[in-house]
C-alpha cells in the first residue's frame, strides 16, 4: 500500500480495519483536521457515507442507525467543540447500550493548552460514558505504529459491541499536511506490507470472539425453582440493541404460563407471538392501587431489558413484594425501586430459551385471564375515544391511529415526553410487523428527529416518527438529513405549543411560574420547515383528516410532516378521565 | 424565611446568594427536575430570566451575555442529556475565559446507575473545562447545610470570575416534591435565620476580595529594559472579558513608540485612541515573507490577550526572532509557535499603565511609519474592490461595509471561519464606538447566533451579527431567542452554500472528496426562517442593495436577516489576488 504521506496511510489503515470488521456506513461532519479520515472514507465505494453538518444531529443520526441495526456506526468530526456536540448522543448511547465509534480529529499534542486555534482538551471528553477511550499515537509509517493502529481499530469495535455495547472514543491526532499532498520519504517504500495494507484475506487484523454469560446448571436451579410457580410475570422493558428473540421469550411465557408485560420499546409489543401468547400492553392505563388491592400478588417477576417506561407498572411491581429476577447480560442493576431480589447475569434470550425447557409450575389460567381482562377493559374504555374532551384530537388516539395505519414492515420512532408514554398506554399489542424505537437510555428530547432518520437509513421499512413540538424544534437541524441522506419518513408532529408533559406534574397547579417557565408556549408553527428542508407539510386538526393524510404520506415519496395541533391540557384531562373510568370498572 | 418545603428553601437560598453577589440575569431551559431553582428565579422580580428551549443555544446565549458584560451568567437545566448540551459552550467559555455558572439539576444519588429514567452521570460532566465543580449535598433545612449552600454559591461566583475567569459547574440534586407543595415539618420553624434567609444587609454570605498579580519593582526591571528599545510591537490578541483598558495600552504605545497590532477582537481595533496612536489592522493582508524580508526585525514584542486571529501575523512574529513578552494575568502560555521568551504573569492593563511611566528607549518613527505605510497600501489596494472578480459581492467588502455603516455604539459579533478572518483583514482601525466579539476560545461555529443575541441582551448598543450559512444553520434554533428574549439584531448572513473556508485549504485541489465532504453545498435558502422565527428577511446580492438594506435594518424594529448570496470560490480568489497585489507593491 503506497500513500502520498503518513496521514493518508494512517487514515486508510484505520478505515480499512473498520470495513474489514463489517462497518458499512459512516457519519461524517465536515471539518479540516479530520481530512485524513474523511478522504479515506470517501475512497471506499462500498462504505456508505452520511454527511451531517450539525455534529449533535450527526451523532444522533448514527445512534438511530446503530439502534436499528445493533451494529457499530462510526462518526467523524473535526477538532474543537465539534466533538462536544456528540456528548448528548454519547450519553444516550451509554445508557441505551448503543454501539457507536467516535473518531474525533485532534491537533498534535504540543498544541494543547498553547493558545492554538480550535484546540481543546479532547482527552476523555465523554468521561465514563464511553466503554473505551484511546488517544491514538501521532501517525507515522512504521510497522509498530501501524500494527498498533490496526489492533486499536479492531479493539474499538469489539469494545463497542461488547456486553454491554456502547460508545467508544478514539481521539485521532494529525499534523499537517492533512491532504493527500505527496511528502517525499514520509512513507518508506519498504514498509511492512501486513502493517501497511492489512491481512491478505480481507479478515480484520485481530478477530474478536466473545462469549456471552451463561449460567451453570447449579446456578440455574434456583432460577428454575423461582419460576416454577403459578402466578408470575415476564416484564419486558425497553430492549438493548439488537433486540431480544421473541421466540425465546414467548417459549418461556408458554412454559411458565406467565403473561408478558411488553413495553412498547421491548420488541415484544408487536409481532406474531402476540396471537398465541398473553401479551399485555395496557397496564399503564389501569395498574392503580384501587384495582390491584384485591388482586393476588404475583409470586415471581422475571424482568428483562431496561426499566419499563410505565411508572405505574414500576410502582405496581414494587408494591407486590414479589420475588424479582432482574436479568441483565452486562450485570447492570436496572431496577430503581430497589425491589430486585435476584440479579441474573445472562443473555435474556438464551436464558429464557433454556428456562423454557426446565420450568414446571402449576398453570394459573385465571391469573393470565385477569391481565387479559384488564387489558380488554382498558381497550374498550379508550377504544371509541378520539377526542380530547375539548373537541380536539386526543393525543393518545393519534398514537393508536398511527399503529393502526402504519404499513408493514414499519419502523416507528417515538419521542420522549408524551409520545412514548401514549404509545405505552394506548397502543395495544398486535401481530403487526413493527419495530418501535425510542431514546429511553437518558430520555432526552434533543436528538429525536435525527435518531429517527438514522434508524430509517438502515432499513427499507416504512419509517414513521412521532414527535412533539419541542423535540421537533430541538432537533430541527436533523431534518436536513431527510434530503441529504436520502431517508423518507412520515413525521407526525404533535404540536401542543410547548411542554405538554408538564401538565402531568404538580407544578401545573402553580402558575406562575407554570406557564412561562415550564409549559413555555412558543407559538411556533412549523410549516416553514417544509420550505427550508424541502419536505411536504400538511396541517391537520381532526381524526379523519389525519388518517387520510397519513395514508397519503405512506404512499408518497419524500418526507411528509403531518402537523397535528392538539390541546395539551385537554389531552391530559382526557388521559386522567380514561384512567379513572377503567379503574372504576376494574375496581368494582 | 418560611418555605413550604426544603427544596423551595434550598432553591431560594441559592438564588438569593446569586442576586446578592450581583447576578441580574439567568438563562433557563424548561424541565422538571430543576423546578426548585426555576421557581426561585421566577420569584425575583429584579432578576431577568431568559427562557431558551434548546440547551445548546441557551448556553451560548449565556456565554454571549457574559462575554459582553464580563459578569457571570448562570444557566439552569434539568437532568440528563440537557446538561451535555451545554458542553460546547462550556468549552468555549473555558478557552475564552468567559464566566458562566452551570446549575444542572440532578436526581438523588441512589438513582445513579440504577436504570432510573433520565438519570445520567453528571459528576464532573465537563471534565477539566470548568474552573470548579461541586456536587451539592441533598437539600435539607438544617443550619449546617444551608450555610454550606450559601458559601458554595458565593464561592462558585468567585471561582467563575477568578483569574482566569471561566465556567463553574454546580450539580444540584433534588428529590420530590419539586414543586412548592407544603410538606409538614420539612422546614423547622426554629431554623437559624442567618442560614435560612442570609445576611440582614443584602451582602453576600461570604464576600470575596481577590488581588490581581502585580510585579515587584525588581521583577519589573527586566521588562522595562526589554521594552526600552526603538523597534517594538504591541500585539493585542482577542481580549478576555471584560476587556482591556485602551487608555493603559495606548499610554504604553505612546511611551514606547511602538505600534499596536490590534486584532479585531482585541478591543483595540476601534476607539478614539486610534486617532492618536499608530494602530495597525491590515497586517493579515501583507505580512508575507517577500514583504518583510528586508524589514528590520522588531527588537521586542509585547503580547497581550489570546493568540491573534491572523496566522500570517503569528508566522511573522515567529520568523523575526524577536524577544517576546507574553503577558497573561492567569499565567497562561498562549503562544503556540513556542517563540515566547518571557512570560509575565500580570494584569495587562495595569502592567501597561505602570510600564508607560518607566520605559524610555530611543524613538523610531520610521518603524511606525513602515507599519502605517503598509496598512495604507493594503487599504488602498482593497479600498475600491467590492466585487469578487466573478461579478458577485466580495465577502471581504461586506465586512468592511458593515463597519462602515454600523451606528455607534454598536456591538458586532462575527462568526468563525471566514467572517472573523475577513474582519481581521479588511476592516481598518477606526475611532468608531464598536465592541467586536467572537468565539475565538475554541473557534466553533456551533453557537454563534445565540452568542450574538446573548451579547445583545446585555446592551443597548445596536447589534449586528455577521455569520456564514453553516453557522446560521448550525445554531438556527438560537434565532428563537430574538423574539422570546426580546433582542433586536441585524443579522448579516453570508450564504455561500457550504464551507467556504475550505477554499483556503489545500484540500481544495482534491476533488473528490472536496465538494461532497468538505465544501458540502446544501442548497439551503434561509428565507423560511423568517416565518419560523418571526423575523424580517431580505435577500441581497450586490453592494448597493446591501448597504441600503443594512441602513433600513438599523432603523427598523425587530430582527432583520440580510441574506447575501456570495461565491465562496470567487471571493477566495479575490482575497488571494488582493494579497498578491499588496505584497507586490510593498515588496518592490
Amino acid at each position: 500500500m503506497s500513500a502520498p504521506n503518513r496521514n493518508v496511510l494512517w487514515g486508510r489503515a484505520l478505515v480499512d480495519e473498520l470495513v474489514r470488521a463489517g462497518v458499512d456506513a459512516v457519519v461524517v461532519s465536515p471539518g479540516s483536521r479530520s481530512t485524513p479520515l474523511v478522504t479515506a472514507v470517501e475512497e471506499h465505494d462500498d462504505l456508505r457515507t452520511y454527511s451531517v453538518l450539525d455534529e449533535r444531529s450527526a451523532a444522533y443520526f448514527a445512534l438511530g442507525r446503530a439502534r436499528r441495526t445493533g451494529e457499530v456506526t462510526p462518526l467523524i468530526c473535526t477538532s474543537g467543540t465539534a466533538a462536544a456536540n456528540y456528548h448528548p448522543a454519547v450519553i444516550e448511547a451509554d445508557r441505551g447500550r448503543v454501539p457507536l465509534l467516535l473518531l474525533t480529529a485532534d491537533r498534535p499534542p504540543e498544541l494543547h493548552d498553547s493558545g492554538a486555534n480550535q484546540t481543546v482538551d479532547q482527552e476523555k471528553l465523554y468521561g465514563d460514558a464511553v466503554r473505551w477511550y484511546a488517544d491514538l499515537p501521532e501517525p507515522e509509517a512504521t510497522e509498530r505504529k501501524l500494527r498498533s493502529l490496526r489492533t486499536t481499530a479492531a479493539r474499538a469495535l469489539a469494545e463497542a459491541t461488547g456486553t454491554p455495547s456502547g460508545p467508544v472514543h478514539l481521539n485521532c491526532r494529525f499534523r499537517k499536511p492533512l491532504e493527500p499532498t505527496p511528502v517525499t520519504g514520509d512513507v518508506p517504500t519498504d514498509i511492512d506490507p501486513l502493517a501497511a495494507a492489512g491481512r491478505d484475506d480481507d479478515r480484520p487484523f485481530v478477530t474478536t470472539t466473545a462469549g456471552t454469560p451463561r449460567l451453570d446448571r447449579a446456578d440455574l436451579r434456583p432460577v428454575v425453582e423461582g419460576l416454577s410457580v403459578g402466578r408470575g410475570l415476564i416484564v419486558a422493558g425497553p430492549t438493548d440493541p439488537p433486540g431480544v428473540d421473541p421466540e425465546a421469550i414467548t417459549a418461556l411465557a408458554h412454559a411458565t404460563g406467565f403473561p408478558i408485560l411488553a413495553d412498547p420499546l421491548s420488541g415484544l409489543r408487536f409481532g406474531g407471538h402476540t396471537r398465541v401468547t398473553t401479551t399485555v400492553g395496557g397496564y399503564d392505563g389501569y395498574l392503580d392501587s384501587r384495582v390491584t388491592a384485591d388482586w393476588p400478588a404475583p409470586e415471581v417477576v422475571f424482568r428483562i431489558g431496561a426499566s419499563p417506561t410505565s411508572k405505574r407498572l414500576r410502582k405496581y411491581l414494587s408494591r407486590t413484594g414479589a420475588r424479582q429476577f432482574v436479568v441483565d447480560p452486562a450485570g447492570g442493576w436496572r431496577e430503581a425501586e430497589f425491589r430486585a431480589t435476584d440479579l441474573v447475569v445472562a443473555d435474556p434470550s438464551r436464558l429464557a430459551a433454556r428456562l423454557a425447557e426446565l420450568v414446571g409450575g402449576p398453570d394459573a389460567p385465571e391469573w393470565r385471564e385477569r391481565w387479559s381482562e384488564a387489558d380488554r377493559t382498558h381497550r374498550e374504555t379508550v377504544g371509541g375515544v378520539t377526542g380530547d374532551g375539548a373537541g380536539g384530537y386526543f393525543e393518545g388516539a393519534i398514537l393508536a391511529d398511527v399503529t393502526d395505519l402504519a404499513p408493514e414492515p414499519s419502523t416507528l420512532v417515538v419521542s420522549n415526553s408524551n409520545p412514548v408514554r401514549d404509545a405505552d398506554r394506548y397502543v395495544p399489542p398486535s401481530a403487526a410487523g413493527y419495530t418501535v424505537l425510542g431514546n429511553r437510555g437518558a430520555s432526552g428530547i434533543d436528538g429525536v428527529v435525527s435518531t429517527g432518520l438514522g434508524a430509517g437509513s438502515a432499513t427499507t421499512d416504512h419509517l414513521t416518527l412521532v414527535v412533539g413540538d419541542l423535540a421537533y424544534y430541538h432537533d430541527g437541524n436533523g431534518l436536513l438529513s431527510a434530503l441529504r441522506c436520502g431517508v423518507d419518513a412520515t413525521v407526525v408532529l404533535l404540536n401542543n405549543d410547548g411542554g405538554g408533559i408538564f401538565h402531568r406534574l404538580p407544578i401545573e397547579s402553580f402558575d406562575p411560574p407554570f406557564t412561562d417557565s415550564f409549559r413555555t408556549p412558543h407559538g411556533m408553527e412549523f410549516e416553514p420547515t417544509a420550505d427550508l428542508y424541502d419536505l411536504t407539510h400538511v396541517s391537520v386538526s381532526d381524526r379523519d383528516s389525519f388518517r387520510e393524510a397519513y395514508a397519503d404520506a405512506v404512499e408518497s415519496d419524500g418526507t411528509d410532516v403531518l402537523e397535528v395541533r392538539t390541546d395539551a391540557e385537554a389531552s391530559q384531562r382526557t388521559r386522567e378521565r380514561l384512567l379513572a373510568a377503567t379503574v372504576d370498572v376494574l375496581a368494582e
